[in-house]
């Protein structure tokens, strides 16, 4: 299934998308941690079946992030070679893990803001998991692949002056506003036959910037999941970001950062398409 | 004012310590961002100088971090001289940020875990910020001072391997599961004469072992919550962990990390006293 969260920033409304592109009440109020936990996408998927759910008119309506505020948005950190390489650092022996703060995120057709002082605000296209339950300390890749709830598109946007020329950790180039579009839609897990299989573009301006695959990741999606397991507690509508391959500005020719009035396009295999553009703050 | 909640994990309720010392009922459903924003603490103090506020009977019961799940808990490293030296790094040029999980957040006296797996679980006592507004590009130290709600005690508990000889980020040693005792009360930052004043101290299994005061931070608390401020929204609710002074177990001979059945007490004036014992995940 394909949900999603439709309306003015704040007053979103979870629908479900149906197989003929319809938008329908899910008939919850929200698609957030208490929903995924309490096997809310069963419940929606019975209820889909069953015809039980009213369609919306959703025309005109502008499209948020597929799941309310999470918990904390994890990322890892250079986890496709190829973007280790232009980043002109070693490829990791584990994952590299950080934050983005958790209201970064924002709808995958919302404004971009460029931070003020800023002239290195980069793009980087994700496969981001949403997760679905509770987990810590999860012994086997099975067990990590079960609490994921779905897939969505993620763009993990990034200020490299701040990330990495600033002293320190790089959450502080993470975690400016608006910085983490999210969506359109939470793929449930199901629908995802392999999540090392799909491929991840993204555009700006018309031209593409990054063209990779899942299937190049360092540490693949069920590995990132037991491996945090042991770091963290993950709850139901925590964020994974997977890493970005390679093409970003920071390790192209002339280093081409975002400037107001850009676009960018991103889009994942059976994930859907986000389209951003960038405005100054 | 001192607000604190109390009550089991999860079915905390929000109180108001009087000046003698009797707890008594807010009449408010949280100690939260929502709270906060609203002008909640001008509410209990009216409520609570009308006499208008009930005595609750509070014999037994637990006490739990004095504000509900924050948005996100930052963290500034290395903001004590000693302490960077201790730690063998530079003093740094402008403040190094980090992210705690916003979910390690406990209760003062609740009991911190050594994960598994972990040698080197490490204390950390430090004065918390806790934001009362919404705060982008704060211009002066004036308004920064004016978007803070209060203070509290914080124990930033650190895995100092997972830290720092796992690859990367300093995040992934900061975040496990009951890693951020905070409280016993958000004292309002009406009370707080001069938060760069306070002296800071922790125990472990009765021995002192850090000794400082916040008049030694190398970016004090005004210049802290302006610089964040440029880098990230804070919310109503968000905690900011502003750095610990010298005495932490990595920094000692021998470097006697925590072990099960060990015992943390901190201390700063005017805002309590904590007390942990060390379990094992």
């Amino acid at each position: 299934m394909k949900l999603l969260r439709v309306g003015p920033v704040g007053q979103e409304r979870p629908v479900v998308m149906d197989d003929a592109g319809n938008l329908r009440d899910i008939g919850e109020p929200e698609i957030d941690g208490a929903f995924l936990a309490s096997g809310g996408v069963a419940r929606v998927r019975d209820a889909l079946e069953r015809g039980a759910l009213p369609i919306v008119d959703a025309e005109g309506l502008r499209i948020g992030a597929p799941i309310a505020r999470p918990g904390k948005v994890v990322c890892i950190g250079l986890n496709y070679s190829d973007h280790a390489a232009e980043s002109g650092l070693d490829v990791p022996a584990e994952p590299v893990v950080f934050m983005k703060a958790a209201n970064t995120v924002i709808g995958p057709y919302d404004e971009v803001l460029v931070p003020r002082g800023s002239v290195k605000t980069d793009w980087e296209v994700e496969l981001a998991i949403v997760i679905g339950q509770e987990a810590r300390y999860l012994g086997s890749r099975e067990e990590a692949l079960g609490v994921i709830a779905g897939y969505a598109i993620s763009n993990d946007v990034s200020e490299r002056e701040f990330q990495l020329e600033r002293g320190g950790q790089w959450d502080k180039g993470k975690s400016c506003e608006t910085f983490n579009p999210l969506g359109p839609w939470l793929v449930t897990a199901d629908e995802v036959a392999d999540p090392q299989s799909l491929a991840l573009r993204l555009w700006v301006n018309g031209e593409t910037r990054q063209d990779g695959e899942t299937k190049n990741m360092i540490f693949d999606v069920a590995e990132i999941v037991r491996y945090l397991s042991q770091f963290m507690v993950l709850e139901p509508g925590d964020v994974i970001n997977t890493g970005t391959p390679a093409g970003v500005a920071m390790g192209m020719p002339g280093q081409p950062y975002l400037r107001a009035g850009d676009v960018m396009e991103l889009e994942i295999e059976g994930l859907g398409r986000q389209r951003q553009t960038v405005g100054q703050a």
